[in-house]
């Protein structure tokens, strides 16, 4: 599907919900609905989606930029002196309510609108309706992104020795990665204990014989995130890190096959919880199932306790159960999958095995 | 100052402004305030500071790094199955006029905090009143951040070749500052005709004899950012080369010598403009003089038109005109200063100098 016939499902989608126009302004929707890359900082940029018209609005600084993207919207540029306000109300015209995405519009921009008369809907639901349902063209393109990951990850692990330092090891994989064209990319490989913090910052350490080594490596090419995590050991595992790689690839495993159209967001993080929490012994279970993944690295549906939203044709999913023992380490593995009429598909493509690296 | 110290300027701020307690979200404000590093993705990390006591909010995977931080403040986390905002309420108690940073605080969230009774008030301008001004140590920081940037500039530009791939030279340099403990990077270093756009995206293009390289690099190291931009090009300069790079080397003097207490945003930026603006045969002048920096890169105030907003001794800025002729390239120059309460003083210290790499 083009960007323009996103443009047009959207404008249809809100003429059902009531909605006089939607403004987009979340970077990954801007790119969806348009193929230009926004880095807003402090800037707005916006899709406005009217009735019959609609435009990308960008600062003057980046109207190239937003004429060279693929999309058959109006480019409306402002200059430095303007903050954007007064062009996007003259392409937002008589509409009156107007859908937003509520998880992102500053609280600033909100009043304002609200102040000029717009009555805001939340239109989250309505744009991430359809970016989660992805098509035959976009899983190609996180199956590319996939291999692109894997094959940096597999370098990375057969050149990993005693005594790299875990900053370098991280700092050269996304060097890798940006230079077979990812644009975007958050590598977080930790070694030893730092791996039992499933959000750790890679630091001075240096690789040590026994450390596990927990690999979470993600990259944007092409538009969209591939995201996975495989493990290591430095010389033979060590009992826990054997049976805890077991468990956490069975959780992993019993996840991936709840991930059905007729289930929610919930069951599958439930599939992995039973297993893992039930081996308290090996560590401590810090985080859900997953997340949803496009042209943004975490997407809804969230795959954590108490969400019910159901799983759809084309949603792309990580799967990525973890064990996290403080002082000795962690062990995740994540792959990436999409949700079909049928079975599971995988996206991602490596082998699960515990790596052992020479000690 | 220490983290607490700054939690304390503001709680007094906060009762000054009549506000109940102060909501905390966007990451570089959390830092500030902690010196916890967030990455929130779609969870909600908060400090929030009350009359008489405050918590640093975070996810439960992220417990053990809100301990690590050197925050005095409570840590309180939330499991997977909460949003935060139970364990919020409990910090926020009885609070009722709360004080958010408007700019950052999402729509979404706002809505429910105003559902629960929060009478919200902007605190932005509190948040930043507090972070905009840099004291000694923190100058420090910027000082140092800024010879690693540019030693990895001298580096680049010393080891530039034609035929290079721009993408590359950007990935590289991205690795040299990961490796010398930058925690992020922008470069953005473009070439021949990419470089007429001052937000373009580094692509497949190889250095060839008289481009112009426009090489804007910014990292963050201890917390703090540097960004410094510099100019070469392949072979002798051009006619058009020269010219512009003494005009934008004119403007940047003029910019930096109107940084003064007394002075205000727009004022630096008129500076420059007029220098730039009155050379239209050389290029467009296509953004502002430049921006504040810190923990953040772009803050305010931002130097553009319009903005009366007075500059303070210890404000850090980035001063940074540029002339963009499209179809031929971009030359800007760019330097960290701090205005003071006498003459503005150079943070960055690199040469002007249009480099020459061989043809």
């Amino acid at each position: 599907m083009s960007v323009d016939d996103r443009v047009e499902q959207l404008r249809e989608e809100a003429a059902r919900a009531g909605l006089d126009a939607v403004l987009v302004t979340s970077p990954p929707s801007i790119f969806y609905l348009t193929g230009l890359d926004a880095e807003p900082m402090e800037r707005l940029y916006a899709v406005a989606v009217t009735a019959r018209g609609g435009a990308l609005i960008v600062p003057a600084l980046d109207r190239e930029g937003g004429e060279k993207a693929p999309t058959g919207l109006d480019v409306v540029d402002y200059q430095a002196s303007s903050d954007g306000f007064p062009e996007l109300s003259g392409v937002l015209g008589n509409a009156r309510t107007v859908g937003v995405e509520e998880d992102h519009l500053q609280f600033a921009r909100a009043r304002r609108l609200q102040a000029s008369g717009s009555e805001l809907r939340d239109a989250g639901a309505l744009v991430m309706g359809l970016r989660e349902r992805k098509d035959a063209a976009e899983l190609d393109a996180i199956r590319h992104a996939c291999t692109v990951v894997v094959d940096a990850m597999e370098r990375m692990f057969a050149g990993l020795r005693v005594g790299d330092v875990e900053r370098e090891v991280n700092a050269r994989i996304a060097f890798e990665l940006a230079s077979a064209g990812a644009t975007d990319s958050h590598p977080l490989i930790l070694f030893g204990p730092n791996a039992s913090l499933p959000h750790g910052t890679p630091g001075g350490r240096e690789l040590a014989p026994g450390d596990v080594v927990c690999a979470d490596v993600s990259a944007r090419i092409g538009g969209y995130w591939a995201d996975l995590t495989r493990c290591a050991t430095v010389g033979p595992a060590s009992d826990w890190a054997q049976r805890t790689w077991a468990v956490v690839r069975d959780a992993q495993a019993a996840a991936t096959a709840a991930a059905r159209v007729g289930a929610t967001a919930q069951d599958v993080d439930a599939a992995q919880r039973a297993i893992v929490e039930a081996a308290p012994e090996l560590g401590a279970c810090l985080h859900g199932a997953g997340h949803a993944m496009g042209v943004e690295i975490h997407e809804p549906p969230y795959l954590v306790p108490g969400r019910d939203t159901p799983l759809a044709a084309g949603n792309v999913l990580t799967i990525e159960p973890g064990l996290y023992a403080e002082g000795t380490g962690g062990i995740r593995l994540e792959d990436d999958i999409a949700v079909t009429e049928g079975d599971p598909v995988l996206l991602s493509d490596m082998p699960l095995e515990l790596r052992e690296i020479p000690a």
